[in-house]
């Protein structure tokens, strides 16, 4: 039978139809309810296991983390907390979980800490799952609303010979050894030997390249991975991540402040059209964090809030000289202390490794 | 005056309105006739001069390659080879062009290999344009694609410490300098020192991470640069290439083959949809490349013909024996001798900078 998900079954309008679903083991209670979720959705599909369905042995396998094959009915649900449900017919398991050794254990809820320490199973998490889904939305919003606005896709080089606006400091690429590197005559780098013939770097923008487009093409976007060799614990720069730069022939400043507007209204709209079970599941995380704070510090409005005062509003303009008096008028922001292990970002040199960095989780 | 885009005023329904243009001049006959171009399209808007309206030294800076913006009205056309045309009433030049200088010169049509040379024009060419607007149309169908298909997106990290498969050589990516490089008490080079401290590289593949994903959010994709130091002189790698690799939890054997089968026809279906005077434009071009060759050397095929036969069709599939034995019936190709130059593919080392290789050409 065809694999039905998830999400689909969750807001099917019919019921008392057969079913395929798989998917992975959030909770089994009562040997009798599993939660089952396949990442189409952050909700989970509830299966109920028949009395003499199961042998012991299979029983016991049904553990969280366990991916399983569920064949079955699905019905309206006589409990409470879901519309729908599957009487399971036919279980199979595809894939065991050690309940002792698996490192997401529903006692203890995982913090965003420890989920970094174990970041090939973040995905498995209601928080990550939400994230994975919000971004991917707001990816493809970045495409759709360019494509739209008659804008060409461009990706500029990532490797480069070019320090474009000396934006930052730059990671090298290179092929030659650190052993016995090759000189010249006069005792330099001899990068004529070089991969390309050249020193190269990672590049910090393809604004350049992408300007050539825009000289050519009329309108172009680039959207993919930039780097900084820096400290990664500031709110400029992580040392990997995706940039959207758009370069337009003929604009005026104007045009470009609407073309920013217009763009960040844009993404917002689409996931709260897209993805608000997700969004609404991420505002009320945040709430309960802001609740842990001193009155004083939290924040005046939630998350939702926060997004729909940006699409139901105008931005205001001002000018450059106007935005300087009003930072002179501001109270400054008490310096936070950084800690020596986060001197390097949030991922500490030693303890991580490069793939769990910034790349994979900052849009 | 809003500026309309060349494309939507050629296939403008109504005439005999004001309207306001802005690009760049292709070819200006008779001090009377503009041919524009503004990268919206492939095709060039008409532009009429009247005997009076400019001085002479206005009239000269209007050259190949100037970009001028022109105010007038669109109007049915009285000449062939276009359904309307603007009578300028207003014309600004917004930028010269050495008509001397300038690389791209009318009576001689520059070759692949010159464009090459001069990568920062070619996106001013006919070839180029229609390039890069296909390939832009290839890049958003893919997102819609997976999207609708109910894929997560996946950005995976670019420089990272594992080598996937050992799919191939790969370029290291360091902060380390070359000159008194630290090292151990053993004296080997310490990588603690590096930025991540230890040996990183540009990635060779996504699939390690987009399977880590694909464990908890069932359906995800990977689309972004992939990198091997290797000659790009091959049909396998380029030194920098875009890749997308699909992931799936459940997945059959079958499965993956419908999922490729799918996405290619329906890419193909998307250019043909959308991009079709660019298409027929390349198709033309290849045709007239096809007759310069001796007849037993020609396709049998035409550009079109190629992509229809891909979309109208299922695809044929046999087993990896079935495979061998096709091979082994085959005749051998003759063999291509490679040139000195062309050791490190199309872009020789010496003559040649990173910024214009493959990552901005190939998909």
């Amino acid at each position: 039978m065809k694999r039905s998900k998830i999400n689909s079954l969750l807001n099917s309008k019919e019921v008392n139809y057969s079913v395929c679903v798989k998917g992975w083991v959030r909770s089994f209670r009562n040997n009798q309810f599993i939660a089952l979720n396949d990442g189409s959705c952050l909700a989970t599909l509830q299966v109920v296991v028949g009395l003499d369905l199961l042998d012991e042995a299979t029983l016991k396998q049904i553990t969280n983390g366990a991916a399983i094959s569920v064949e079955g009915m699905l019905v309206a649900s006589q409990g409470k907390g879901q519309l729908v449900e599957v009487n399971a017919q036919k279980i199979e398991i595809l894939g065991t979980c050690d309940s002792e050794a698996y490192p997401l254990q529903l006692k203890n809820k995982p913090s965003l800490e420890y989920l970094r320490e174990h970041a090939h199973l973040r995905f498995r998490t209601n928080v990550f799952g939400a994230i994975f889904r919000v971004r991917h939305s707001l990816a493809f919003a970045i495409h759709k609303f360019f494509n739209e606005k008659g804008f060409v896709y461009l990706n500029t080089p990532i490797i480069t010979a070019s320090d474009a606006e000396g934006a930052g400091e730059m990671f090298r690429v290179t092929t030659l050894p650190f052993e016995q590197t090759p000189k010249t005559d006069t005792g330099e780098i001899n990068f004529e030997e070089d991969f390309f013939g050249r020193s190269t770097n990672l590049t910090v923008s393809g604004q350049l390249e992408a300007e050539l487009g825009a000289m050519a093409l009329g309108e172009v976007y680039t959207f993919g991975p930039t780097f900084r060799a820096e400290n990664s614990n500031t709110t400029r720069h992580l040392a990997e991540f995706w940039m959207i730069e758009p370069e337009v022939a003929f604009n005026t400043l104007t045009d470009n402040m609407d073309l920013a507007e217009d763009c960040i209204q844009y993404l917002i709209n689409y996931v709260l059209e897209h993805n608000m079970d997700d969004i609404n599941f991420l505002a009320q995380r945040l709430e309960e964090e802001e609740k842990q704070k001193p009155t004083q510090e939290r924040s005046e409005f939630g998350l939702i809030e926060k997004l729909r005062i940006v699409v139901d509003n105008k931005f205001e303009r001002i000018t450059y000289t106007e935005a300087i008096e009003i930072l002179r008028g501001s109270k400054p922001n008490k310096k936070k202390k950084l800690s020596r292990e986060g001197a390097r970002g949030p991922f500490s040199k030693k303890l991580n490794h490069p793939d769990t960095r910034g790349g994979f989780l900052n849009i």
